[in-house]
């Protein structure tokens, strides 16, 4: 029977291991893309307040909110055999590395706007973004509290786990939401109307990076909602959390 | 043990209650903003060719591949007692009504490009939305053929229900993403930039419209995951398709 279950084991896991290269293939693709797009279509890189400087926006945010968000979501698929405190650090690093990409990305395109006198934050698209990067930092927040210093209870761990979860697909999905929603208005912003209804190459390969990005997003999601490529150590770390308690606990009252 | 059971079975189902109250507030204030903005602001409806035809587009778009398709993910989470087939045959009817609002809303959209010689199919929006709406008719069609129609087997209704789940809310982000893409564009044609950037009232209801629809989304997402919630009558079903393929098989050897 064990020999069984090992090979049913192995034959799931062949799966997981063939939707995760599917993702790290579309992940690269977008983020080749993108920077392709803004360095050789859209003039390039610079940090002088410039359209150039506005190209690091869509790039920092794709590669933060997107791609290492999406990375992140897939530690604990990944690093199966991993100490689970091990896994938590590469899952929090991944994130502050997001979380610094999304800081560079929003003040590249602050500086944009106030250096050619452009209001901020009136688009949907700007209020989207907002909404998914508040909300990116209060995940971040909370999750840090509960799942990484060790003072949180088990039972408030057990009960926010689930809303972690769901609020973690949810802002890749608003993320998602930004990202089209800003290509879109940039085309036309940068183009015109009647510039992009002739779909010059700039806009094929914005479109086609728009494309992959949600091709990157649903494999992501695929992955990180498929109950059989869960990580089997929840127990196992509900018994360590109960033992640093005890441990805490034991030090208090020494 | 029984009655703590019950009680803890309605302790739960007042949750959903509450969540699915949320949902509807959420539905019916979207498509009402929509169709606010659109007759007092965007000059109403008419089906001529002009800007008129084409405010029927996101009336259509938001009706039927948000707030109908929303409406037909809840089906079994809501109707819990009435029978399987029933239940399916309502979530079908009301995906029928959505797929009848998309073919309106696509004709109006095209018939007005074609009426002002304005190209088609070339923005990332109308790239995401024609694909939303191509995997809706593909996942309306496999769908009907696997669960309605009796004569699929069990065991592909088994293997495909939760790739027709995952789908399922795949195909509603992508409409949501669809959604905030085409009124931020909308707003941009209309307003152009500068204009939009004094937000407008127009502009205002049409962000706020975008966010609410975000929040109906996710409050239906969050309600089709939640595994507590589901409908437990997988083996009923099961039984019942057996039963079916047990009497079709005996009368086609009659």
């Amino acid at each position: 029977m064990s020999s069984i279950n090992e090979l049913e084991d192995m034959d799931k896991l062949r799966g997981l291991s063939w939707m995760v290269a599917l993702s790290q293939g579309l992940g690269i693709t977008m983020v080749v893309l993108m920077g392709v797009w803004l360095n050789t279509y859209m003039g390039g890189f610079a940090w002088d307040g410039s359209g150039k400087e506005f190209n690091l926006h869509p790039l920092c945010m794709i590669c933060g909110m997107v791609f290492l968000y999406g990375e992140a979501a897939l530690v604990y698929r990944v690093f199966r055999q991993t100490e689970k405190l091990k896994a938590k650090i590469i899952h929090g690093s991944l994130l502050l590395l997001a979380f610094i990409a999304v800081v560079v990305g929003l003040v590249a395109v602050f500086q944009f706007h106030n250096h050619g006198h452009i209001t901020n934050m009136y688009s949907l698209h700007s209020w989207c973004g907002m909404t998914t990067v508040i909300l990116f930092c209060l995940q971040f927040l909370i999750g840090f509290l509960s799942f990484l210093l060790p003072g949180a209870r088990p039972s408030i761990r057990k009960f926010y786990l689930p809303i972690h979860q769901f609020f973690g697909g949810a802002i890749l999905v608003l993320s998602l939401v930004s990202v089209i929603s800003g290509l879109d208005e940039k085309l036309i912003f940068k183009l015109k109307g009647s510039g992009y209804s002739k779909l010059p190459p700039t806009a094929v390969i914005a479109n086609v990076c728009g494309l992959v990005s949600i091709a990157f997003v649903f494999t992501i999601l695929f992955i990180i909602q498929k109950s059989e490529w869960r990580r089997k150590s929840s127990e196992e770390e509900e018994n360590l959390s109960i033992h640093f308690r005890a441990l805490s606990q034991g030090s208090d009252t020494e």
